[in-house]
């Protein structure tokens, strides 16, 4: 019993129903944000939308029964759960007010990427770049702190829109990193207190004196990967070519130690 | 008679002649948008662009005749068969009032790109990067969707002229994606619902990563495919110098030099 | 004595709760931005702060007895050593009302970037990045103030907002370099001065090429110095290896092979 | 005579000191810009001013008569020689209403840059990086002309302001390539034209392309050229070190020249 659902939930065929499903309801999900469409339409795509639903719990239910704790083991998997529980939770009835449980509804779309492999790979390399720019983002978080008090501090009387809370001064600063619409405001400000320029301008450079630096090191990080990529692929190339490049290859190696050693000794 | 043709149309100052055509067309289009000139020469200027419509056709028609079923292996080829068929679509009488096909002629100016190689060349290049890239966008895309769905379902009754239906709601995200105005959606929307930034924050985020990621991708792409033709360069330099065994001869004198000079370092 | 202080100063748990000691002070003074916690806990978190400053004094003499002259060597003391000066400038009384002395308080926050090393390593490499661009930035500041004499010298009688003075129109400058609703001004200055769009564009044109400039030495710079680095790491690899004797053994060896693989090609 | 006007010229104070007249020039051309200064010192500044040209012109005049016609050889003698011609150009009498006239002579802070080497060498960097981005420019500046062809023709007579002729067609092209208030006129423009979104979005993702292409090209070009000097250096320090490193450095050159004999062999 167990093998035979190990085989049907790797089979290809299912991946691509599978596939296939998630699309639909995509879809579906698109279209109940028309109000023409809920009016005529509204009962049938509940219908299919649940349905969806029960397609995925199923799945995951033969996906649980066959690989039991090993499931849990990776990430994907546990994010397909949350998503597919998540729709479990009521929308109708005593809810039907909170819009926000609906919403949840609209994950499931992100089922998409745990179901493609190319996908998965990219929002992959982005999650494992975060750790090489987590440094720099809290650096541009402490930042972001101090001009927010000094902010909040100097025009929240006088501009309680754009400063009046450590909340809004926060908004603000990320406003202005993105660069939007900054000179609206530092002009407003530099009405009343003509030396604000000093902070708008500093906050400026410095926040996006750190942003390019985030960027540089992703770009640089990314570059000597691929480098690094490119060597092991060119000694497995060497490897599996004839004897000849296989020994040339070592050559170079041998001679970039005795290199290596030179400077080494004179050092 | 082909052959004098494929002479004739192979020919530097044939090739000349055409570019000139396009670009005195260009000209002449650029012209026609003008309602001063459009009143005094307007029938000149239509007349000077069907010859020029009348040239494309000639030079077309030969190509056919020359290169025959080839001519259609050449993606250039194709595009300009595209352009020069297009020009023969009726403009004037019952068509008149559809803008639309008028501006179809303005197309022909891409016809330069064909012409010269250069542009070709970049064009290629930025083709090519597509594919790198191809999956990211769907990444995009599907984030797009998700937070035009979150959006349209949490926002469209209060603010319809962002948020009103799905194809609107689209359209922000991509008005969101390039930065523009995003404050002044975000703010109106946080006046109703204060907790509106979690959206618009969390989405700018995420969609600038990715765009980050797109354009670090193909940067990378960009420069380990230098590093390959500088390879490739490097080998068609080494096959006019000299002999394998001469280098080999070479490289055995070199080591024994390093040796002595090993040995002479030890004494 | 001062063998214990040095011990102390340098402990682990010490460390840890100047840190601690640091983040509870930001975020008393975030809570001090709130006027309703002010009015309800105003007296308690200015005593509370209050402690910070002195824990930090204590900190600095100790520091300053233990190090000596050899305190100020280090450039992330002195800035220390200059936060803490500026918190006992005194803020109530008299001074209560230059709200500039009270913002000098959430400095202490960038105490922060002095005791974690990861925030202190980002910043070095920000700061020794600057050199590589600080020509580039003198050259965009020599455009900077061509550009604002000029237009104080055309636009200041009609625009006296946007260009009324030099300092207005350096102003403008900076705002025109991040691109920042600079059709807003074109537009309406050529209104009057139908060609004023020459100055706009190749001050964006000129302003932009010269910021992509600084950026694409930065990464460049960074780039050359990550293989830099990862040379100096092989070499510290070649040293654990073995003999240099060993190696040229083995290198005229392989040479060898090399040599009767080419010969059994040939024959 | 000559030889001494020579080394007066070459000499390093006098260079210092035109250096300081051209700083003191711009000062004043700053200060210029201020009516309240004007009315008092408004002809203590116009004769510092002429004072400053006076001087320009005696060096100029020595250098042609000492370099004579190799003075014309070198690109920066000509850009000189061009400000301090236009420095002669009347301002006053009946020119004084020319404007345009008067803001020339701000042109002569840009002589900072032919006087200071790291300035001249940024400034050449960047004209360097023209030719390489020429073509991708020459594009930009098709698909500019066609959709500004477009634009003219479909929202002419509907939005004048934004799209009237064809040259207002291609400032707002220029306008949409930085992204700015993009989505103002895309916006205006749907509401009468709801298909108008592909026109801009498809300008938009074209026109970002391929700046983002341009941008990569620089990247990628400067990477490159930083190898290759990084290579030459090596080269040098090769040849001042040891005898040792030279035999090794030719070893791997030997030994890369024997790689791609091998692999053009096997082609």
């Amino acid at each position: 019993m167990r093998e035979k659902l190990t085989k049907f939930i790797k089979n290809k065929w299912t991946q691509r129903f599978i596939l296939f499903v998630i699309i639909f309801n995509s879809i579906i999900l698109g279209m109940m944000t028309s109000n023409a469409l809920m009016a005529k339409y509204g009962n049938l795509m509940n219908h299919l939308c649940n349905i969806c639903v029960w397609i995925f719990t199923v799945e995951l239910a033969i996906k649980l029964y066959v690989y039991k704790k090993s499931f849990f083991k990776d990430g994907w998997n546990i994010f397909d759960f949350f998503i597919v529980a998540v729709s479990w939770v009521p929308t109708g009835g005593v809810f039907s007010s909170f819009r926000v449980f609906r919403i949840l509804r609209t994950l499931r779309a992100l089922r998409l990427i745990t179901q493609l492999e190319k996908l998965r790979v990219i929002v992959q390399a982005i999650i494992d770049s975060i750790p090489n720019v987590s440094w720099a983002c809290v650096l541009l978080l402490i930042i972001f702190y101090i001009f927010a008090i000094m902010g909040t501090t100097l025009f929240a009387t006088d501009f309680p829109e754009a400063f009046g809370t450590l909340g809004k001064s926060l908004f603000t600063m990320f406003q202005l990193t993105t660069l939007e619409a900054w000179p609206d405001i530092a002009r407003d400000v530099m009405v009343k207190y003509p030396f604000a320029w000093t902070y708008f301008v500093s906050f400026i450079l410095i926040s996006s004196f750190i942003v390019m630096n985030v960027i540089v090191g992703v770009v640089v990080n990314a570059i000597s990967e691929i480098s690094e990529d490119v060597k092991k692929e060119k000694l497995k190339k060497a490897l599996k070519d004839s004897d000849l490049e296989l020994e040339l290859f070592n050559l170079k190696e041998q001679i970039q130690k005795v290199e290596n050693l030179i400077e080494l000794k004179k050092l």
